[in-house]
Protein backbone atom coordinates (compact mmCIF):
# COMPACT_ATOMS: atom_id res chain seq x y z
CA UNK A 1 0.00 0.00 0.00
CA UNK A 2 1.99 2.56 -1.15
CA UNK A 3 0.04 5.69 1.08
CA UNK A 4 1.06 4.08 4.17
CA UNK A 5 3.45 5.72 6.65
CA UNK A 6 6.99 4.38 6.58
CA UNK A 7 9.38 3.34 9.64
CA UNK A 8 13.17 4.18 9.17
CA UNK A 9 16.00 3.65 11.70
CA UNK A 10 18.95 5.18 11.76
CA UNK A 11 22.06 3.27 13.24
CA UNK A 12 24.39 6.12 13.65
CA UNK A 13 24.49 9.98 13.08
CA UNK A 14 27.30 9.21 10.82
CA UNK A 15 24.52 8.16 7.93
CA UNK A 16 21.83 10.29 8.98
CA UNK A 17 21.88 12.46 5.87
CA UNK A 18 20.80 9.50 3.53
CA UNK A 19 17.77 8.92 5.34
CA UNK A 20 17.03 12.57 5.56
CA UNK A 21 12.71 13.02 5.57
CA UNK A 22 11.62 16.58 6.14
CA UNK A 23 8.26 15.52 6.50
CA UNK A 24 8.80 12.93 9.34
CA UNK A 25 9.20 12.65 12.79
CA UNK A 26 12.66 12.19 13.95
CA UNK A 27 12.75 10.15 17.51
CA UNK A 28 16.30 10.75 19.24
CA UNK A 29 17.21 8.01 21.34
CA UNK A 30 21.11 7.58 23.47
CA UNK A 31 19.20 5.47 25.95
CA UNK A 32 22.84 4.70 27.60
CA UNK A 33 22.38 7.72 29.35
CA UNK A 34 21.33 11.32 27.64
CA UNK A 35 17.61 10.76 26.66
CA UNK A 36 16.84 8.45 29.80
CA UNK A 37 18.32 11.75 31.62
CA UNK A 38 16.38 14.37 29.54
CA UNK A 39 13.28 12.64 29.77
CA UNK A 40 13.60 12.15 33.75
CA UNK A 41 14.12 16.24 33.89
CA UNK A 42 10.77 16.85 32.76
CA UNK A 43 9.21 14.32 34.45
CA UNK A 44 11.25 15.96 37.66
CA UNK A 45 9.55 19.36 36.23
CA UNK A 46 12.41 20.98 34.30
CA UNK A 47 11.05 24.04 32.35
CA UNK A 48 13.42 24.19 29.08
CA UNK A 49 16.52 22.45 28.53
CA UNK A 50 19.49 23.73 26.36
CA UNK A 51 21.48 20.93 25.24
CA UNK A 52 25.45 22.24 24.29
CA UNK A 53 27.69 19.96 22.39
CA UNK A 54 31.30 21.07 24.08
CA UNK A 55 32.13 21.48 27.74
CA UNK A 56 33.23 25.46 27.07
CA UNK A 57 29.74 26.06 25.83
CA UNK A 58 28.44 24.48 29.14
CA UNK A 59 30.78 26.20 31.15
CA UNK A 60 29.54 29.77 29.49
CA UNK A 61 26.52 29.18 30.35
CA UNK A 62 27.35 28.36 33.81
CA UNK A 63 29.01 31.65 33.87
CA UNK A 64 25.56 33.60 33.03
CA UNK A 65 24.18 31.87 35.79
CA UNK A 66 22.35 28.85 34.24
CA UNK A 67 22.39 25.33 36.55
CA UNK A 68 24.82 22.70 34.28
CA UNK A 69 24.78 19.09 33.87
CA UNK A 70 28.19 18.07 32.61
CA UNK A 71 30.78 15.23 33.39
CA UNK A 72 33.11 13.49 31.16
CA UNK A 73 34.29 9.63 31.65
CA UNK A 74 32.04 9.61 35.02
CA UNK A 75 34.14 12.84 36.68
CA UNK A 76 31.53 15.70 37.43
CA UNK A 77 33.45 18.91 35.80
CA UNK A 78 34.66 21.32 38.57
CA UNK A 79 32.03 24.03 37.23
CA UNK A 80 29.07 22.14 36.63
CA UNK A 81 26.27 21.65 39.34
CA UNK A 82 26.40 17.62 39.16
CA UNK A 83 26.78 15.21 36.17
CA UNK A 84 25.03 13.56 33.30
CA UNK A 85 23.45 10.65 35.87
CA UNK A 86 19.06 10.98 35.43
CA UNK A 87 19.32 10.32 38.89
CA UNK A 88 20.50 13.47 39.13
CA UNK A 89 17.10 15.87 37.73
CA UNK A 90 15.69 15.63 41.16
CA UNK A 91 12.77 17.40 41.73
CA UNK A 92 13.90 19.49 44.25
CA UNK A 93 17.44 20.68 42.26
CA UNK A 94 15.78 21.39 38.41
CA UNK A 95 11.57 22.37 39.20
CA UNK A 96 10.52 24.77 37.41
CA UNK A 97 14.06 25.53 36.14
CA UNK A 98 15.93 25.83 32.79
CA UNK A 99 18.82 24.04 32.75
CA UNK A 100 21.95 23.10 30.46
CA UNK A 101 22.68 19.30 29.48
CA UNK A 102 26.48 18.68 27.86
CA UNK A 103 25.94 16.21 25.57
CA UNK A 104 28.52 15.98 22.18
CA UNK A 105 26.45 13.21 20.64
CA UNK A 106 23.31 13.67 21.60
CA UNK A 107 23.24 17.53 21.00
CA UNK A 108 25.17 16.82 17.74
CA UNK A 109 21.91 14.55 16.54
CA UNK A 110 19.35 17.28 18.26
CA UNK A 111 21.24 19.59 15.34
CA UNK A 112 21.38 17.37 12.72
CA UNK A 113 17.96 16.80 12.91
CA UNK A 114 16.20 20.17 13.49
CA UNK A 115 14.98 20.74 9.57
CA UNK A 116 12.34 17.65 10.36
CA UNK A 117 8.88 18.12 10.70
CA UNK A 118 9.66 17.16 14.56
CA UNK A 119 12.45 16.25 17.01
CA UNK A 120 11.19 14.63 19.94
CA UNK A 121 13.29 12.87 22.86
CA UNK A 122 13.18 9.18 23.09
CA UNK A 123 13.21 6.95 26.27
CA UNK A 124 11.91 3.92 27.51
CA UNK A 125 10.27 5.81 30.04
CA UNK A 126 7.93 8.05 27.72
CA UNK A 127 7.76 5.34 24.52
CA UNK A 128 4.28 4.56 24.67
CA UNK A 129 3.77 8.33 24.58
CA UNK A 130 6.08 8.40 21.59
CA UNK A 131 4.00 6.06 19.79
CA UNK A 132 0.71 7.27 20.40
CA UNK A 133 1.82 10.63 18.86
CA UNK A 134 3.84 9.61 16.33
CA UNK A 135 0.23 7.63 15.21
CA UNK A 136 -1.50 10.34 15.92
CA UNK A 137 0.03 12.59 13.15
CA UNK A 138 -0.02 9.99 10.92
CA UNK A 139 3.21 10.66 9.46
CA UNK A 140 6.72 8.76 8.67
CA UNK A 141 8.45 7.91 12.00
CA UNK A 142 12.47 8.25 11.42
CA UNK A 143 14.59 6.68 14.98
CA UNK A 144 17.85 7.88 15.06
CA UNK A 145 20.32 6.00 17.15
CA UNK A 146 23.12 8.02 18.82
CA UNK A 147 25.32 5.12 18.93
CA UNK A 148 28.49 5.35 20.16
CA UNK A 149 31.45 7.17 17.98
CA UNK A 150 29.89 6.69 14.85
CA UNK A 151 29.05 3.15 15.60
CA UNK A 152 25.97 0.88 15.93
CA UNK A 153 25.18 0.43 19.41
CA UNK A 154 23.09 -2.52 20.70
CA UNK A 155 21.09 -0.17 23.33
CA UNK A 156 19.34 2.41 21.08
CA UNK A 157 19.17 -0.28 18.32
CA UNK A 158 16.89 -2.65 20.43
CA UNK A 159 15.10 1.37 21.54
CA UNK A 160 14.33 1.34 17.97
CA UNK A 161 13.38 -1.93 17.71
CA UNK A 162 10.81 -1.46 20.71
CA UNK A 163 9.20 1.50 19.67
CA UNK A 164 8.99 0.31 15.90
CA UNK A 165 7.07 -2.56 17.28
CA UNK A 166 4.79 0.03 18.68
CA UNK A 167 4.22 2.14 16.19
CA UNK A 168 4.15 -1.23 13.87
CA UNK A 169 1.37 -2.39 15.69
CA UNK A 170 -1.01 0.25 14.05
CA UNK A 171 -2.44 -0.72 10.17
CA UNK A 172 -1.35 2.63 8.39
CA UNK A 173 2.38 1.59 9.05
CA UNK A 174 4.75 -0.49 7.66
CA UNK A 175 8.15 -0.61 6.83
CA UNK A 176 10.78 -1.82 4.07
CA UNK A 177 13.84 -0.68 5.83
CA UNK A 178 16.72 -3.41 6.86
CA UNK A 179 17.56 -1.77 9.55
CA UNK A 180 14.35 -1.28 10.87
CA UNK A 181 13.93 -4.82 10.75
CA UNK A 182 16.81 -6.00 12.64
CA UNK A 183 16.50 -3.69 15.22
CA UNK A 184 12.60 -5.23 15.81
CA UNK A 185 14.29 -8.99 15.32
CA UNK A 186 16.82 -7.88 17.97
CA UNK A 187 14.22 -5.93 20.18
CA UNK A 188 12.45 -9.29 19.95
CA UNK A 189 14.93 -11.56 20.46
CA UNK A 190 16.04 -9.48 23.81
CA UNK A 191 12.60 -8.35 25.36
CA UNK A 192 12.21 -11.49 27.46
CA UNK A 193 15.03 -10.35 29.58
CA UNK A 194 16.12 -7.19 28.55
CA UNK A 195 18.57 -6.25 31.10
CA UNK A 196 20.16 -9.77 30.78
CA UNK A 197 20.64 -8.93 26.76
CA UNK A 198 22.17 -5.49 27.57
CA UNK A 199 24.68 -6.78 29.78
CA UNK A 200 26.92 -7.72 26.54
CA UNK A 201 26.60 -4.27 25.15
CA UNK A 202 29.88 -2.39 24.83
CA UNK A 203 28.40 0.91 26.86
CA UNK A 204 27.14 -1.29 29.43
CA UNK A 205 30.85 -2.42 30.68
CA UNK A 206 32.12 1.05 30.01
CA UNK A 207 29.94 2.44 32.44
CA UNK A 208 30.83 -0.58 34.88
CA UNK A 209 33.80 0.51 34.62
CA UNK A 210 33.23 3.93 35.76
CA UNK A 211 30.90 3.13 38.41
CA UNK A 212 28.33 4.81 36.36
CA UNK A 213 25.75 1.53 36.47
CA UNK A 214 23.36 2.58 38.72
CA UNK A 215 21.13 3.19 35.78
CA UNK A 216 20.83 0.17 33.76
CA UNK A 217 17.46 -0.71 35.06
CA UNK A 218 16.48 2.08 35.36
CA UNK A 219 17.13 3.44 32.33
CA UNK A 220 15.54 0.25 30.78
CA UNK A 221 11.83 1.30 32.41
CA UNK A 222 8.35 1.25 30.16
CA UNK A 223 6.23 4.08 30.06
CA UNK A 224 6.79 6.36 34.02
CA UNK A 225 5.61 9.70 32.05
CA UNK A 226 3.83 10.78 28.80
CA UNK A 227 5.91 13.46 29.15
CA UNK A 228 7.89 14.09 25.60
CA UNK A 229 10.46 16.57 25.48
CA UNK A 230 10.56 18.18 21.77
CA UNK A 231 12.75 21.00 20.15
CA UNK A 232 12.10 24.19 20.01
CA UNK A 233 14.43 26.89 18.74
CA UNK A 234 17.33 24.57 19.90
CA UNK A 235 15.84 23.97 23.24
CA UNK A 236 13.96 20.91 24.63
CA UNK A 237 10.17 21.94 25.74
CA UNK A 238 7.31 19.43 26.71
CA UNK A 239 5.78 18.96 22.74
CA UNK A 240 2.23 20.12 24.72
CA UNK A 241 3.90 23.35 24.78
CA UNK A 242 4.95 23.78 21.64
CA UNK B 1 42.46 -12.03 27.82
CA UNK B 2 43.93 -8.60 26.06
CA UNK B 3 46.13 -10.96 23.70
CA UNK B 4 42.85 -12.46 22.25
CA UNK B 5 42.64 -11.30 18.54
CA UNK B 6 39.19 -9.24 18.19
CA UNK B 7 36.33 -9.54 15.72
CA UNK B 8 34.30 -6.19 14.25
CA UNK B 9 31.97 -6.15 11.53
CA UNK B 10 31.32 -2.94 9.96
CA UNK B 11 27.72 -2.33 8.56
CA UNK B 12 28.09 0.13 5.80
CA UNK B 13 31.30 1.54 4.05
CA UNK B 14 29.82 5.23 5.22
CA UNK B 15 31.59 4.93 9.11
CA UNK B 16 34.95 2.29 7.92
CA UNK B 17 37.20 4.76 8.67
CA UNK B 18 36.21 4.58 12.50
CA UNK B 19 37.17 0.65 12.28
CA UNK B 20 40.87 1.14 10.49
CA UNK B 21 43.19 -1.15 11.60
CA UNK B 22 46.13 -1.66 9.25
CA UNK B 23 46.99 -5.30 10.82
CA UNK B 24 43.66 -6.39 10.59
CA UNK B 25 42.28 -8.99 7.82
CA UNK B 26 39.28 -7.12 5.75
CA UNK B 27 36.51 -9.29 4.21
CA UNK B 28 34.40 -7.65 2.29
CA UNK B 29 30.83 -8.55 2.09
CA UNK B 30 28.39 -7.95 -0.80
CA UNK B 31 26.59 -11.24 -0.84
CA UNK B 32 23.79 -10.04 -3.74
CA UNK B 33 25.57 -10.33 -5.63
CA UNK B 34 28.49 -8.90 -6.41
CA UNK B 35 31.76 -11.12 -3.79
CA UNK B 36 29.45 -14.23 -4.70
CA UNK B 37 29.67 -13.48 -8.51
CA UNK B 38 33.26 -12.68 -8.01
CA UNK B 39 34.22 -15.86 -6.08
CA UNK B 40 32.11 -17.77 -8.61
CA UNK B 41 34.46 -16.39 -11.29
CA UNK B 42 37.45 -17.60 -9.48
CA UNK B 43 35.86 -21.08 -8.76
CA UNK B 44 35.23 -21.37 -12.70
CA UNK B 45 39.18 -20.51 -13.72
CA UNK B 46 39.57 -16.97 -13.98
CA UNK B 47 42.55 -15.29 -14.06
CA UNK B 48 42.89 -12.47 -12.15
CA UNK B 49 39.31 -9.60 -11.89
CA UNK B 50 39.91 -5.88 -12.24
CA UNK B 51 37.06 -4.63 -10.24
CA UNK B 52 36.04 -1.08 -11.26
CA UNK B 53 33.58 1.58 -9.62
CA UNK B 54 32.48 3.30 -13.05
CA UNK B 55 30.43 2.30 -16.23
CA UNK B 56 33.67 4.53 -18.39
CA UNK B 57 36.32 2.57 -16.96
CA UNK B 58 34.60 -0.54 -17.72
CA UNK B 59 33.82 0.58 -21.17
CA UNK B 60 37.29 1.77 -21.42
CA UNK B 61 39.06 -2.13 -20.29
CA UNK B 62 36.50 -3.31 -22.86
CA UNK B 63 37.73 -0.69 -25.77
CA UNK B 64 41.50 -2.00 -24.72
CA UNK B 65 39.96 -5.65 -25.22
CA UNK B 66 39.09 -7.15 -21.53
CA UNK B 67 35.76 -9.14 -20.86
CA UNK B 68 33.68 -6.98 -19.41
CA UNK B 69 30.56 -7.74 -16.82
CA UNK B 70 28.25 -4.76 -16.73
CA UNK B 71 25.04 -3.88 -15.62
CA UNK B 72 22.56 -1.21 -14.26
CA UNK B 73 19.40 -1.78 -13.02
CA UNK B 74 19.18 -5.50 -14.57
CA UNK B 75 19.99 -4.22 -18.05
CA UNK B 76 23.45 -5.64 -19.25
CA UNK B 77 25.39 -2.42 -20.79
CA UNK B 78 25.69 -2.53 -24.64
CA UNK B 79 29.28 -2.32 -24.51
CA UNK B 80 29.70 -5.07 -22.25
CA UNK B 81 29.83 -9.06 -22.39
CA UNK B 82 27.48 -9.83 -19.77
CA UNK B 83 25.85 -8.81 -16.48
CA UNK B 84 27.02 -9.39 -12.87
CA UNK B 85 24.78 -12.30 -12.08
CA UNK B 86 26.90 -15.48 -10.54
CA UNK B 87 25.51 -17.17 -13.20
CA UNK B 88 26.97 -15.37 -16.03
CA UNK B 89 30.48 -16.31 -14.98
CA UNK B 90 30.74 -19.76 -16.48
CA UNK B 91 33.99 -21.85 -16.98
CA UNK B 92 33.89 -21.65 -20.95
CA UNK B 93 33.61 -17.86 -20.57
CA UNK B 94 36.17 -17.09 -17.85
CA UNK B 95 39.07 -19.80 -17.13
CA UNK B 96 42.28 -18.84 -17.65
CA UNK B 97 41.21 -15.03 -18.45
CA UNK B 98 41.38 -11.53 -16.63
CA UNK B 99 37.73 -9.99 -16.57
CA UNK B 100 36.63 -6.33 -15.59
CA UNK B 101 34.02 -6.53 -13.18
CA UNK B 102 31.87 -3.32 -12.55
CA UNK B 103 30.58 -2.54 -9.55
CA UNK B 104 30.26 0.60 -7.80
CA UNK B 105 30.09 -0.36 -4.04
CA UNK B 106 32.20 -3.31 -4.21
CA UNK B 107 34.77 -1.32 -5.50
CA UNK B 108 34.78 1.22 -3.55
CA UNK B 109 34.86 -1.19 -0.27
CA UNK B 110 37.94 -2.57 -1.96
CA UNK B 111 39.79 0.51 -2.61
CA UNK B 112 39.26 1.83 0.95
CA UNK B 113 40.74 -1.31 2.65
CA UNK B 114 43.80 -1.37 0.34
CA UNK B 115 46.22 -0.75 3.34
CA UNK B 116 45.07 -3.11 5.83
CA UNK B 117 46.98 -6.56 6.27
CA UNK B 118 44.81 -8.62 3.96
CA UNK B 119 41.68 -7.49 1.69
CA UNK B 120 39.63 -10.47 1.33
CA UNK B 121 36.37 -10.98 -0.74
CA UNK B 122 34.02 -13.06 1.10
CA UNK B 123 30.98 -14.91 0.54
CA UNK B 124 29.24 -18.33 1.81
CA UNK B 125 30.73 -19.77 -1.28
CA UNK B 126 34.04 -19.64 0.51
CA UNK B 127 33.33 -18.87 3.85
CA UNK B 128 34.25 -21.90 5.77
CA UNK B 129 37.76 -21.30 3.46
CA UNK B 130 37.98 -17.30 4.92
CA UNK B 131 37.41 -18.69 8.48
CA UNK B 132 40.50 -21.00 8.75
CA UNK B 133 42.48 -18.74 7.19
CA UNK B 134 41.87 -15.72 9.47
CA UNK B 135 42.66 -17.76 12.44
CA UNK B 136 45.71 -19.23 10.72
CA UNK B 137 47.04 -16.09 10.71
CA UNK B 138 46.15 -15.02 14.12
CA UNK B 139 44.99 -11.71 12.94
CA UNK B 140 42.02 -9.43 13.84
CA UNK B 141 39.33 -10.41 11.62
CA UNK B 142 37.13 -6.91 9.96
CA UNK B 143 34.57 -7.48 7.84
CA UNK B 144 33.19 -4.64 6.00
CA UNK B 145 29.20 -5.17 4.69
CA UNK B 146 28.87 -3.16 1.31
CA UNK B 147 25.71 -2.40 2.76
CA UNK B 148 23.05 -0.70 0.13
CA UNK B 149 23.70 3.25 -0.84
CA UNK B 150 25.73 3.45 2.51
CA UNK B 151 23.26 2.29 4.38
CA UNK B 152 23.02 -1.19 6.91
CA UNK B 153 21.46 -4.31 5.02
CA UNK B 154 20.39 -7.58 5.94
CA UNK B 155 21.99 -9.80 3.85
CA UNK B 156 25.75 -8.59 4.39
CA UNK B 157 25.27 -8.43 7.97
CA UNK B 158 23.95 -11.79 8.47
CA UNK B 159 26.94 -12.95 6.60
CA UNK B 160 28.93 -11.27 8.54
CA UNK B 161 27.41 -12.87 11.25
CA UNK B 162 27.82 -16.67 10.48
CA UNK B 163 31.90 -15.46 9.29
CA UNK B 164 32.32 -14.26 13.51
CA UNK B 165 30.87 -17.30 14.41
CA UNK B 166 33.28 -19.34 12.56
CA UNK B 167 35.86 -17.74 13.60
CA UNK B 168 34.73 -17.05 17.14
CA UNK B 169 34.86 -20.70 17.93
CA UNK B 170 38.34 -20.86 17.98
CA UNK B 171 39.24 -19.32 21.67
CA UNK B 172 42.03 -16.59 20.23
CA UNK B 173 39.13 -14.80 19.34
CA UNK B 174 36.68 -12.58 21.10
CA UNK B 175 34.70 -9.35 20.59
CA UNK B 176 33.10 -6.42 22.27
CA UNK B 177 31.52 -5.00 19.19
CA UNK B 178 28.41 -4.57 19.15
CA UNK B 179 27.50 -4.49 15.60
CA UNK B 180 29.46 -7.99 15.80
CA UNK B 181 27.20 -8.83 18.43
CA UNK B 182 23.98 -7.79 16.88
CA UNK B 183 25.30 -9.70 13.34
CA UNK B 184 25.89 -13.29 14.83
CA UNK B 185 22.36 -12.83 17.17
CA UNK B 186 20.43 -12.10 14.00
CA UNK B 187 22.51 -15.00 12.24
CA UNK B 188 21.50 -17.07 14.67
CA UNK B 189 17.74 -16.30 13.99
CA UNK B 190 18.38 -16.26 10.28
CA UNK B 191 20.32 -19.78 10.19
CA UNK B 192 17.50 -22.35 10.80
CA UNK B 193 15.94 -20.99 7.38
CA UNK B 194 18.14 -18.40 5.78
CA UNK B 195 16.50 -18.36 2.14
CA UNK B 196 13.27 -17.78 4.18
CA UNK B 197 14.32 -15.24 6.21
CA UNK B 198 16.20 -13.36 2.97
CA UNK B 199 12.64 -12.81 2.12
CA UNK B 200 12.17 -9.69 4.03
CA UNK B 201 15.35 -8.08 3.06
CA UNK B 202 15.11 -4.98 0.52
CA UNK B 203 17.63 -6.05 -2.04
CA UNK B 204 15.10 -9.26 -1.94
CA UNK B 205 13.00 -7.36 -3.60
CA UNK B 206 14.65 -5.07 -5.69
CA UNK B 207 16.10 -8.42 -7.39
CA UNK B 208 12.61 -9.79 -7.80
CA UNK B 209 11.39 -6.39 -9.00
CA UNK B 210 14.13 -6.66 -11.77
CA UNK B 211 13.78 -10.61 -12.30
CA UNK B 212 17.45 -10.80 -11.16
CA UNK B 213 16.24 -13.16 -8.20
CA UNK B 214 17.29 -16.83 -9.45
CA UNK B 215 20.25 -16.30 -7.54
CA UNK B 216 19.16 -15.96 -3.91
CA UNK B 217 19.71 -19.36 -3.07
CA UNK B 218 23.04 -19.83 -5.08
CA UNK B 219 24.27 -16.47 -2.74
CA UNK B 220 23.56 -18.67 0.24
CA UNK B 221 25.26 -21.92 -0.35
CA UNK B 222 27.93 -22.63 1.92
CA UNK B 223 31.31 -23.99 1.10
CA UNK B 224 31.38 -24.58 -2.85
CA UNK B 225 34.85 -23.00 -3.08
CA UNK B 226 38.29 -23.41 -1.02
CA UNK B 227 39.31 -20.42 -3.12
CA UNK B 228 39.65 -16.93 -1.66
CA UNK B 229 39.89 -13.73 -4.10
CA UNK B 230 42.41 -11.53 -2.18
CA UNK B 231 43.47 -7.68 -3.34
CA UNK B 232 46.79 -7.09 -4.86
CA UNK B 233 48.07 -4.14 -7.08
CA UNK B 234 43.86 -3.06 -7.46
CA UNK B 235 43.36 -6.30 -8.88
CA UNK B 236 41.60 -9.24 -7.21
CA UNK B 237 44.00 -12.58 -7.70
CA UNK B 238 43.78 -15.67 -5.64
CA UNK B 239 44.65 -15.35 -2.47
CA UNK B 240 47.45 -19.00 -2.70
CA UNK B 241 49.28 -16.66 -5.61
CA UNK B 242 49.65 -13.33 -3.20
Amino acid sequence: MHDKNKIEVCFTPAIFKEFANPEAIVVIVDILRATSAICTAFMNGVKRIIPVATLEEAQEYKNKGYMVAAERDGIVRDFADFGNSPFNFTRDRISGKEIVYSTTNGTNCIMMARNHFRVLIGAYLNITAIAKYVISQKRDLLVLCAGWKNKFNLEDTLYAGALSELVLANDRYDTICDSTLAAVDLWHMAKPDLTGYIEKAAQRHRLRQKKLDDVIEYCHTFDQTTIIPALKDNCLVKLSEL
